[in-house]
């Protein structure tokens, strides 16, 4: 929905980072607010990086033998409380249907804030010998967490996500199922997103209700807070025992399963924007770029211009690029700046003088450095370009987040540098009363643990630590 | 989930179709049963089968410029009102959420059962000019309609299809949306799911709540009912109206838009189920079969006979084929009741002779003819005879709709005939109190029209007919 107005300014990132988020992500018709609050819709430009992250998943999920599969979104209300702490965690933002059909209901329906309960219910009626296992699948859908607060992708009433759930006969294999697609999502975001993260297994204070361990990945933004980027949870025979789920192990014996669970969302979407994103715009890695180059002609009026680019997108097409002839009434100067806004990776400028001259210009929309490529083998260099600027993004989102840390071992310095836009990596006694108390007295919370130590001391409380742990702000 | 029992036996698919039907989707594990009531699970058999209908689409609709992208679920209550004929349509079979966040409401919120009244205020807010014309949008997502009748596939309170909306500036190229699509899911069924189809406009009583025409595609089962396998809408100004859908047209006067909605869902599964299957199970269409050709060891422990299994496995997947290697421990009798009863379009058995003679044994599921293949051809050579399955499948159910139809000019056979499971092709007013009048005294309603033709007489009122129009028994 290109209307031909010129592109209107975007808030300062540096100064109103929280309002330039929502003007580059309206702007760009990456989302816009549904009617209900809280909702969004998730217009093409933005739906595409979803589809994008769904493919690279799917596959990776595939060859892991995972395979996906579709429950119901109803859950009934006495499911969600089978298990106790689970149903603490979600009771407060579930979304409650009672009439139906035109009828009121005799069991009232949750509408899925995670599937826990009914998938595990499913696999109790499936699962009844080690044979059967382990049982690997994925669901991707909508799912509801009423949110008081709400910004789009970050944090909305509904969103989509993805849902694994495997169950296997001990708890080795859960364990190495709950790591393995923590590997699986932190590449994702590396090769994918060209987003580095932080990984570790969270605290016994930030796990997941009901896991046995949670393992989060943490991206960090440009404003220095974290985002957490995707979740895996050991499970261990928590739900397995809440929903029945017991096996026939090899000696004959009726074992309960061990699950695991595990999801990224379409807040990923804002995390690509808020790690990337800069003072003109989106910038698009171009593995994930929902259009990768565009093609813009110059005097496009003259003979052989548009016959020049529509010959150049079909050779970059025929090489498997996603490319956009933008051949409209629009002028160049709005065509530059409409793209640099929506962050395409690279902008192809062809002319009568560079058809003259055998060459395309380009732009880098990451460096904006400027060259010419060969007409005559324009499909091997544009795609040479797009690795060079998919591997400079991740090296720059690397530096950023080499540069977010801090260490420190006081606690003073600590909550400064947090408060001054840093992630702080510190001792910590592992006791929830002490990680509790700073976040009452400074919103700010652990993020994951760095690695095990006990040879120093808790930068709150000074009793010995039990680990070294990210501390940040959060979205 | 195998278990490893026998294979039990199905229902009589001549003498008990309905019940032949629910043990044939449960036994092969394509779904299964959800805790509320009208839910299914759609489990990775039968979810394997919509990933496969999504990428056809997929393609078709990218081609035809039409974007994917995604709303809210939940819909103010005074949305659905909007549009008068849709809101009592829906209005019956509507779940309400009425407390969420663990506060009630001030507005209820319904779970779409379709979204033109979300989506058409949405474009509202998009489209203001000619210039943003034709918007096209897709949407794959859940629906909910609460029945009180239901069977999995067929008729479930959720379930999931895509809807796509496109507003046009003419009424011309609405009604030009409106038909490619319905020649998109045609081509869809016929190519991918070797299902002819029958497609036409609906009655007057038959279109969709608020459309000003309705096209439809009819399927026909094995059991001579008929399955509306797809529908298209041509909106009109309808919902335009409703949502104040308006943009400057080139005359530069305001003017409503045109708008158009289609949509298939997952109840496509069941169609396939009951279009081919048989008294051994599933018979898949290879262009849309999950499991393509089954590899089955002969004596697997003889030396050699699992690495050829694997090599001829490898041969296939690298030609993209999707093969299924079972070596289990199951005997291979065992398999081949599987593997048909899951209606796996080629069984592939490899064993110490085949070997030795430079073949492989095959067993068409279509036609259970044996024959072999030479070992280093595998791949062509199976290939080809997918091809040829599908064509022969496709054939197959072409000859099942033909032998279906029946014209007639009397109405007691007309009758008759469709009670004695076919399809009657037959002269009719147009009139929706004739039509009703039919349907209330024997359940029998009028699917698509097939022609229009005043030259004859109704076949129930005798009053001069509107059109040919095609009654049945439907699903």
């Amino acid at each position: 929905m290109n209307n031909n107005q010129f592109v209107t300014e975007l808030s300062d990132i540096n100064t109103n980072f929280a309002q330039w988020y929502t003007d580059v992500i309206l702007k760009t018709d990456m989302v816009d607010y549904g009617p209900v609050k809280g909702t969004m819709v998730i217009k093409p430009y933005g739906y595409a990086i979803w589809e994008n992250i769904q493919a690279y998943l799917n596959d990776k999920f595939k060859k892991l033998g995972v395979q996906n599969a579709y429950f119901p979104m109803f859950i009934p209300e006495s499911y969600l409380k089978k298990e106790a702490e689970h149903v603490e965690g979600f009771a407060p933002e579930v979304a409650v249907v009672t009439y139906a059909g035109g009828e009121e209901l005799n069991e009232k329906l949750i509408i899925r804030p995670t599937s826990e309960t009914i998938i595990c219910d499913m696999y109790s009626k499936w699962i009844k010998s080690y044979r059967d296992l382990p049982v690997k699948m994925n669901q991707w859908c909508n799912v509801v967490r009423w949110e008081k607060t709400t910004r789009p992708f970050l944090r909305t009433s509904e969103f989509l996500w993805q849902e694994g759930h495997t169950v296997q006969s001990c708890p080795e294999d859960a364990e190495t199922d709950t790591q393995v697609m923590l590997k699986v999502y932190s590449d994702c975001l590396k090769d994918l997103m060209a987003i580095p993260t932080l990984t570790g297994r969270k605290t016994e204070k930030e796990k997941f209700a009901g896991a046995v361990a949670t393992y989060g990945m943490e991206a960090i933004m440009k404003d220095g807070k974290c985002l957490q980027a995707g979740t895996t949870h050991n499970l261990g025979q928590n739900f397995a025992k809440a929903s029945n789920i017991k096996f026939l192990n090899k000696d004959g014996e009726l074992e309960y399963g061990y699950s695991t669970s595990w999801g990224v969302s379409t807040r990923l979407i804002g995390a690509l924007v808020m790690v990337h994103g800069d003072e003109r715009g989106l910038r698009m890695p171009p593995n994930i770029a929902p259009i990768q180059a565009v093609i813009i002609p110059i005097a496009s009026k003259v003979s052989g211009v548009i016959e020049k680019c529509n010959e150049v997108k079909t050779l970059l097409e025929t090489a498997n690029m996603r490319v956009k002839l933008d051949d409209s009434n629009n002028t160049p100067g709005w065509k530059f700046n409409e793209y640099e806004m929506k962050g395409v990776p690279l902008r192809i400028e062809i002319g009568p003088r560079d058809i003259e001259a055998g060459v395309a210009t380009v732009v880098r929309r990451d460096t904006h450095e400027k060259s010419t490529l060969h007409l005559n083998n324009i499909a091997n260099e544009v795609a040479d370009m797009l690795a060079k600027i998919q591997a400079n993004m991740l090296k720059q989102a690397q530096e950023n987040l080499n540069n977010a840390i801090v260490e420190t071992d006081d606690y003073n310095t600590m909550v400064e540098q947090v408060n001054n836009k840093k992630v702080a990596l510190c001792y910590h006694c592992g006791d929830m009363t002490c990680e509790e108390e700073i976040k009452n007295n400074t919103t700010i919370k652990t993020r994951v643990i760095h690695s095990y130590d006990t040879t120093h001391k808790c930068i709150y409380c000074n009793k010995p630590s039990k680990y070294r742990v990210y501390f940040g702000k959060q979205y």
